[in-house]
């Protein structure tokens, strides 16, 4: 290689008018930052010579903590050691937002765009992209007839699933309010979790449908005719009860464009917050359609005086699932989630009917952090 | 909707502890930058109390702009009219390089993540997602046997490709360094210039497939095994000759894999910058294989002394390539490109062998702004 470094050298010099396309303004040295050391622990560091404070925002650290001044103007803080986990931060510099310029890696989280870094090892070797056969992820237009719109998904087909004429089973996984069909992908790490699980042998191949569950918006934001507007956490639709009034579009959409067992013990559907109230009302309004229900942080969230024929008779629904037969309504959620209490009154409910469900209590709140644990959870128990 | 908002009110409140998972550290306030006036002037704002200086790196501003503070704290800056385009930009706050938290959208380019916005019209009405049949966009990974990888790619099938039995052209389109499968895709805006195109009747429906022309690289950072790498620009592999010699394996995959027309006149190859060579190398190395060929802002560009076959013997490849005949071979560059005379070389070289080519001069340097309007004038060129 050494030959052709002087070519390098003179088609670098050209870079500075180009790369980025733009003069840099700043004199901010390359850093490493976050470097993740041996032995779990993590190092910030920012470059900010003329700032009075820095602060980092991190759900790696739950107070929050302050970068230190070193002499070259490199402000730094080490974390003690952490848990394998995918974490996310952001940097504060006297009050204003940064992100950390030397960590390419940003994930959206509603309108709040937030740096990543992933401490490997235990249940994190799940989400990381390793060496195994990979599924292909299918961004897809289809049209709800229902919801006099075409709309956008995730499609996760699996490896070789383009490779033979097997059919496959399929997981309808559904995002909370303020997300879209791209959160599993991103913050769920759904690709990399399945792709590990499947390769390992601990879930079967499947395909996995990751709808947008906001009847209102056709695409993540960005992405849809509306353009490039600021994503919001509750649009107007939200708890309309159209996203499971119109399931039954997906469901047909997917059942005639991919090869798939089209039965109940072949179907399953889960989701966290929002998408767990949508896939447990989706699950009792489709009688004998599931086999399979996940819930996740969630509960039966619809207003009280809602009007929409999805939630009402409720009760009566669950006896009709129930009656109907499935083989797991599994329950996952953390006892400091603001929905724990709403958790515990809805399996009030499903043990008054005698509804049997799995029930699977975690530490921690209302976090991807969970959500990713209850999918690596749950796949696992799929289609066996 | 009235009779849900104190629903909503009490769901809202337990967000402060959930919805990105973080206390708020942060006193900035919520207001709208980057601001889009009517008459196509942008208004930058940053809420930065504590700062004393704050200025705005924009390719919408070749020379920078420094922002002014009002009196709320609020700094701003607004811009002459824009011309339409995908612009791009970063604050840079006393010394330190924030985004804009007002705009959720980020793109990366090579190391750099950028903020974006677009100013519609004219050519930049292209570059919109717009209510009109939209194609699948599958991130997929094949096996190269001359590279011993398995790789990514991103394919785009034009709308109905996945409802009739029709077999469809292909274009091969191309990165530069520092670039990867995502970057046509996000800097580029491939999917939406190819959904507008083939739905205003302007481009024929055409499979496009974006490579990772890196040899040594699998996918895109963050999306390969190597984890959360830092982009880099030059790789050991860039210029090796590893990525034209191994193309063989991509158009076998995507025969194999994809309802495809398997003959010259329905293959075309593109590419930016080091793309741009890549495609002028590999269309003269696989003789008979291509009818159209597009260098975008590029020329011959491998190191003089280079070993690699591909590279050898070069202007009898040309002179075959020639003879066998093709239908189009298209240069653009802008004329203050930093390779505009290697271009010109090049074009020289041509000349000189009476290999026929349409040369297409624009403004403008080494930009995805040209990038993205030599693929809006190519593609229509092609497969007619």
């Amino acid at each position: 290689m050494k030959k052709i470094i002087p070519f390098f050298v003179s088609f670098l010099l050209g870079l500075g008018t180009y790369a980025q396309e733009n003069v840099n303004f700043s004199t901010q040295k390359e850093i490493i930052s976050p470097e993740i050391n041996p032995d779990g622990s993590v190092v910030f560091r920012l470059d900010a010579k003329n700032a009075t404070t820095v602060k980092v925002q991190c759900d790696c650290l739950p107070e929050g903590g302050s970068l230190t001044k070193g002499e070259d103007g490199i402000w730094s803080l080490t974390t003690k050691q952490l848990n394998p986990e995918l974490y996310s931060y952001s940097f504060w510099v006297d009050g204003v937002k940064a992100f950390d310029p030397n960590n390419a890696f940003l994930i959206r989280d509603v309108s709040t765009v937030v740096n990543v870094f992933l401490v490997g090892g235990g249940k994190a070797d799940l989400y990381k992209v390793t060496d195994v056969p990979h599924g292909t992820v299918s961004k897809r237009w289809y049209t709800s007839p229902n919801l006099k719109s075409t709309r956008r998904l995730t499609v996760y087909t699996p490896a070789a699933y383009e490779n033979n004429q097997l059919t496959y089973p399929v997981l309808y996984l559904m995002h909370g309010a303020g997300g879209d069909e791209n959160a599993w992908m991103e913050l769920g790490r759904a690709a990399q979790i399945m792709d590990n699980l499947i390769a390992q042998g601990k879930a079967k191949p499947m395909i996995v449908v990751m709808t947008n569950g906001n009847a209102d918006q056709t695409a993540t934001p960005g992405e849809s005719s509306e353009g490039f507007v600021k994503p919001i956490f509750m649009r107007p639709a939200t708890f309309s009860g159209m996203t499971e009034a119109a399931f039954g579009d997906i469901i047909q959409f997917i059942e005639s464009n991919y090869r798939v067992k089209k039965e109940k013990a072949s179907r399953a559907i889960a989701g966290l917050s929002m998408g767990g109230m949508h896939s447990l009302v989706i699950s009792a309004n489709y009688p004998n359609t599931f086999d399979y229900v996940g819930v996740f942080s969630s509960a039966m969230l619809q207003p009280k005086d809602s009007q929409a024929t999805v939630y009402s008779d409720f009760t009566n629904k669950l006896k009709a699932q129930k009656n109907n037969g499935f083989k797991l309504y599994w329950i996952g959620i953390g006892n400091t989630d603001f929905l724990f209490e709403r958790s515990n009154e809805f399996r009030k409910l499903l043990d008054s009917l005698e509804f049997n469900y799995q029930y699977h209590e975690t530490k921690g709140g209302h976090t991807w952090s969970n959500w990713r644990d209850y999918l690596s959870e749950f796949a696992p128990l799929l289609f066996q």
